[in-house]
């Protein structure tokens, strides 16, 4: 009788159970290992962060991508060089736990490259799978205020 | 111990329980009410949809607002009177959930103005609480693809 309790207590912690505070950490370390792949041009490697599924989507101006594979191919074309990817930088995240096996992430991108600097925000929804946080869905959107520089402004 | 072993099936249910079909009836009917209100013109009802919190967030271009108040402020601001509000519809909704209390919608949304038709793709992350499902987080890209229309496509 005591096991068959014990049971059910832990049935109810697994149901009510909030997500542990690793799992914030794991997300960011995908987020983490993904601005590393890019700076050292590794685009492969910046799409494992991605869930490797035909139902992955990336939102953006120019409207939905379905599909690791598509979504692989718009990075590929979008910055098809060491040169137009540039120097990536993630800032102001914000991991919000949707469950024990979903986060949300909304935070900022900074491009740093020859000629400009692209910034904006993304909403990037994760999945917990057996290999790990990953993510499911990315909207992103370049904004349009204006960029502050430090040598504008000393 | 019967009953107790039933309790312990009870809460794995809840533990690993889909959502109800009823849930994603549940969040479309959110977005009808709020295209209904949109299109009689008050903001205040379409504002319902959305979590009534300091921490409900709209992402687009121009940022991440974060706030029910700033929220409304900048659909007030943006869209003046019946002119800019223009008639609203969504379409191509795709609402996944991500568990029993959480899911996210993807969409695209269509204005018909006077003299524009802006239309864009959101993704919407949607809570449950105990007065029903809300609009936790707006993330909206106005798309830049050119719009087609009945007119000139004959």
């Amino acid at each position: 009788m005591g096991s068959v309790l014990l049971i059910a207590v832990m049935l109810q912690a697994t149901a009510a159970a909030p997500a542990s505070p690793d799992d914030a950490a794991q997300v960011r370390a995908v987020l983490d290992a993904q601005v590393k792949a890019w700076n050292r041009g590794n685009v492969s490697a910046f799409m494992q962060g991605y869930w490797n599924s035909p139902e992955t989507e990336f939102v953006g101006s120019s409207g939905i991508i379905r599909g690791w594979r598509p979504v692989l191919n718009r990075y590929k074309k979008t910055y098809p060089d060491r040169a137009a990817m540039g120097h990536l930088d993630f800032s102001d995240l914000e991991v919000t736990m949707l469950g024990s096996d979903a986060a949300v992430v909304v935070g900022r991108f900074h491009l740093k490259r020859q000629n400009d600097a692209p910034t904006g925000v993304f909403t990037l929804i994760f999945r917990k799978f057996p290999d790990g946080w990953k993510i499911i869905h990315d909207h992103t959107s370049q904004t349009t205020a204006p960029v502050t520089t430090g040598e504008k402004n000393p």
